[in-house]
Parts: C-alpha cells; structure tokens; sequence
C-alpha cells in the first residue's frame, strides 16, 4: 500500500533503553540495572502524588475532566496566568506537534538549533516543513538571527536549558533575540528543565508570565516529566497568549491526558518542597561528575539541568562505552545519533551515581 | 498571528460533560450526579487492574517501556497474531490520528457514514482531506460501494458497532464490501464497542485476526476505554499486516501511552471474566430500557454496544431534554450535533438506570 511521501524521510524515535529491555536482553538481574538515560527524577514523584493517585484508581474507567479545570487552575495561580493562556499536551512533546500542525507544512520553514531535542525535528518531518538548522553544538544566537533574516521562518525553536547537552542561555540574551523577530514567527521557549536552571542561575531563568506579557508570539513549554517526577504520567504545557492557545487547541484531541495523569500533576503542584529538594540534592551530586570528568580527562559541559553530557576524545568512543555499560545494567545516554562522542548521563541519587562511577572505572577505562 | 488555513474549519470536539463541571455548574449534589454519557463501564475495571495499578504508582517518574513488549505480547496471544501487526495508541482515537496523517492530506480524500463517530471528520480536516459522507443514519454498504467508486477515497471508515447510534452491520455484509475495494484504499474497521456486539450477535462479529488475513487493506481499531473499563487511561490498539502498522510506527511519538497505562492494559487482558460479566449484565439491563422506550413511545435503535439512542418525535427535543437533564445531575448526550433529535444513553448500573428513569418521568414528562 501506498503511504504519504513525507513518511519516506520519518524514522522511529529511539527512545532511551527501559530497564525491561535490559533485563530481557542482558539477562542482568533487575535489581542491579540502573538507569541514567531519560532525565527521570531519581527520588520519583512527590509521596504526596503517589499517595493521592493510589487512592484513585477506581477511577480509570472515568474519562478525564477534558476542560482540565483544576490543573490549569494549577498552573494560573503558579504563574500568576489567565486559564486561556495555557494548554495541556501528553508531556509538552504533544504541544510541539499542536504548534507544528498549526503553523508549519510544505513550502514552510522551521529554524532550530543543530545539536537539540530530537522531537522538533521528526515533528517538522511529519508536515514536510523545510528545516534550516544551526552548525553548532551550543545555541549561538548571532548565528540564528542571521538564519532568521535569510530564512523568515514561521517557527523557531529554542530550548533552554537545551537538551541532551544542558547548557542554558541568558534571559537577556533571549529577549534580545526577541526584540529582532516578527510578531508573525512563532518563538518556542521550550524550559522543559527550566526549574533546575533557575536553582542554578538567576540569570538564566525565563519566566513564561513575563515572557509572554514581553512577546506575543513567543509560547513556553513546561513539563510535569522532570522536576516534579511524573516522566511516565505524560503531562506538560504550553503558556502564551490566548490567541495563540486558542489555536493550538482547534488541534487538540480531546481527553490527551489520562484521568490519572491530570490528579497526579494537579497534586505535584501543591508539593513544591518536593521539587526544591530534589533540585538541591541534583547539584550536589553534579559535583562528583564534575570531578569525575576532570580526573578521567574527559570534557563536561556546564549543565543547568539533571544530568551531565560528557565528550571523549578520539581515542575513545561513546557508542562502545554506552553498550558496554548497557550489558552490565548501566542504562545511559549514547549521543552519537546527535553527532556527538559523547554521552548524557542522568545525575541519579547517591548510589545511582555510585554505580555508575564504579561500572565506568570497572569496565570502561 | 497568523496560522495555517486549515484551522479556520476547526472547531473544538465536544466532550461529554464531566461529573466535576455538574458540581460545578449546577451546584449538584457530588452523590447526585449520575454520568451516562461517555459509555464507561458502570463497573470501572476489572478489581485485579486496579490492584496492580495502586501497587506501582511509585513507577510514574519512569517512562514506560516504549517497546511496549508486554501489551503487544498480551494483545498478540489474545488475538493470534504477531506483534508487528499490531500498534497502541492513546485511545484508538490516536490510531485514527495516525492514519489519517500517513493516508490523508490535501485533495485526498475519506469516505465515512454521515452520523458517525466525530473524530473521523475532525482528523480529516486536520490535514485538510476531502471528507465523502453517506446520507443515511445507518451504513448503507450499497451508498459506501456507490461513492467510493464515484471518489476512489484513500480511506473508508466503517463504525460497526456504530458511535452514537449503537447499530452494527453483519461481517457477512463487511466483507462483501471489502471484496470489492482495491488494496490501495485502507479500510479502517473500528471495532471500539466489539466486544458487546460479538457478545449479542455472532453473525456481527468481526476478528481482527481473520479480517487481517483477508484483507491486506484493512485496519481492525480496539480499545480498553469501552468493555475493559479504562477509558481514563487512554490505551486503544491498531491491527493490520505489518506493512501499514511500519508505516503508522513512523507517525506515532514515543511515549504515546503512559506508565501506569501500560500496566493497567496488559493487567485487563488477564481478567476477561470482569469483561464478560459487564457485557452480561449490560444486555440485561437493555431490555429495560426497550421498555422504557416502549412505555414512552420513542424509536430506540436496536443497539449492540453499552448505549442504546433514543429518538424524538417532533413534539420534544433532545436538546432540551438533555439539558433538563443535566441540571439535575443526569448526564447524558444530546444528538443534536449529529443531526438527530434523539439522546444517547450509556446503559449503566441497575441504580444508575434507576435514577435515569426516574429523573426522566419526574422532569422530562
């Protein structure tokens, strides 16, 4: 059977290794695999969440509240935001797809960094948008405004802190960038792991209330998948001016969130010192890393986030070392397929990283 | 600013109206409200799925196995065939989404049932497609064969057991059909209510397995939403011949389903007896209503799934009677979106039906 051209240029997304896979395939015990490879909140979610979600589940066979009333409630009163400037996606990949159905398609232009998340670019491919991308592995805003004034594209994106490097921009380096877009470009600040960012760097911080007051066509992404360690419940948001929401919701299927899903983040967002800990305890345990990465010679890039992107020299490579840790149950992130020699590493709790320390020195040096 | 040109046809699917927003609306007593309008099993889920589900709620920060091993295991046991034959997506909603975007696209075109289910025409005019529908309430294959060989669709949707009129074809009637469609035109069967349909009436039963076999062109649509009480969780399932599920694969974003989804799909597969029972009890439970309808003098249509449609005569109107209705804490679903004056009702619990007839005789009279 015939399908869609554009399904010509699509490839699977390779998601990061669950621990079943492991288990199945290495014969490791279950108990000894380890995994740093999805930027999952290593102490899981709030035990208030799992403990309000636990006394729900007679309620699985109810569809969700579709309006989301309640979370986005939530989420007014933690941003200080009007309902209509937010909409709920399955994680906030679900509000890239929203964006990308609503303003790109052939003959259609997408700027986005060269090293990013890779789910901007497989979006872009599913509508057959043409995608220009940066050469660089950081964001070098210089370089993309220069890709803007060729290219007047209809969405650019950004993320930062960026993903799977951690590196993150200035606000004000942002903004300035802003200040030299159309108000007919799309601007997605995609802050999936904004809540570490801003622990770590004031500066670096981007506010999606102030943000979308500043610029009216720029949208900010959030997510209920790593700070407030719901990964596997699917639920993030888009925060912009209504205008724009309003358009993303025509895409929208309905219920894209399931019933437990929506308790479970309405709850994460009343447990606040769960996250704060839980970032605390992140940059802690990123120290070791760094000191790891300076005695084993290896280059480590500053990272906003929860995990940590180490490069290799020549002489060694990121795609045997990943396997090899894999077989011994040490799930991490191999980022060849970025272009990168490299590997993202989640910062894990204190035995996580413990493991992965002593797998590494053990079988890999 | 500016979005593209298909949004302007778009409008926003209308959910049925959640217990919360009653409550809410209304000022309904919470333990007044009665839902019957998003055909849910009156029972929940199977007592074993919750279970398993309030027993892993500590897995939520974990994204789930994107292989989604288990599910398609269990799934390919149930039905006989192989896991390459075989996609999950959040609802089966999400399927429909997936083909339509692998199928369709400007100046393609879909064929489906005038009154049907509403998400068909919604993800069509996502991408634009040129939407063929019948002129009767019912499918008439004779009218489907007549267009499809005046328009030669990419797609054909049948609904049988049909959504929100509850009527069903015989396979007989299905097949001799498809014997005369070419095997460039995927046929999408949605079987969301099969279960209940198989259960009354075998000559209505459509396999996946058998109809695969048959017709390298068709698509069979299941979902847990319906029999298997988790309508909340969003997990619905594709079969067809490896080549068209490939191809779906390339459109579906990893993830799609959540942690806690997954373990409550694989966990429904083993406790078909609660299926059963509900199924048992929801065709006993009918018969009251055929003679409400009876007493009332209404046109029901002979219904093969958990709802059944009731139809007015000129003197009433759905739309008023479903908002009577509503206010006092009955939740049901006007049909007057589908151009019928009728209501849909979800056949629920004796009490629940109790409360239906009630509050129509009291209210509605």
């Amino acid at each position: 059977m015939k399908f869609n051209a554009v399904l010509d240029d699509l490839s699977v997304y390779e998601a990061g290794k669950p621990i079943e896979l492991v288990v199945r395939e290495y014969g490791v015990d279950p108990k000894d695999v380890v995994k740093l490879a999805s930027n999952e909140n290593p102490f899981g979610c709030s035990p208030k969440v799992s403990a309000k979600v636990a006394s729900i589940v007679e309620k699985m066979a109810l569809y969700p509240d579709d309006s989301m009333y309640e979370l986005k409630d939530g989420l007014s009163k933690r941003f200080n935001i009007k309902q209509e400037e937010v909409i709920i996606g399955a994680g906030s990949d679900q509000i890239i797809e929203f964006l990308v159905h609503a303003k790109l398609g052939k003959n259609k232009k997408v700027l986005m960094n060269k090293v990013t998340f890779a789910m901007y670019d497989i979006y872009a491919k599913h509508v057959a948008a043409e995608i220009i991308k940066t050469d660089s592995m950081e964001h070098d805003l210089d370089q993309f405004l220069s890709l803007y004034k060729e290219h007047k594209p209809e969405v650019i994106f950004i993320c930062t802190p960026n993903n799977p490097t951690g590196d993150a921009l200035t606000r004000k380096a942002v903004y300035d960038f802003l200040d030299e877009i159309d108000c007919e470009t799309l601007v997605v600040i995609d802050g999936a792991y904004m809540e570490y960012t801003a622990f770590a760097d004031s500066e670096k911080s981007i506010e999606p209330t102030d943000l979308i007051k500043k610029y009216p066509n720029a949208i900010y992404l959030g997510t209920f998948s790593k700070a407030y360690g719901l990964g596997g419940m699917r639920v993030g948001y888009g925060i912009g001016q209504s205008d724009v929401i309003r358009n993303l919701y025509k895409i929208r299927p309905p219920f894209n969130i399931t019933t437990l899903s929506l308790q479970a983040a309405i709850t994460a967002l009343e447990d606040e010192e769960f996250v704060t800990k839980s970032i605390a305890h992140n940059f802690n345990e990123m120290q070791r890393f760094k000191t790891f990465a300076k005695q084993e010679k290896m280059d480590i890039i500053e990272s906003f986030t929860n995990f940590v992107t180490l490069i290799f020299d020549d002489k060694r490579s990121s795609k045997v070392i990943a396997q090899t840790l894999l077989e011994k149950g040490m799930i991490i992130r191999d980022l060849t397929g970025y272009g990168l020699n490299a590997i993202r590493v989640t910062i894990g709790t204190t035995s996580d990283n413990d493991a992965f320390f002593e797998r590494y020195n053990k079988y890999c040096k």
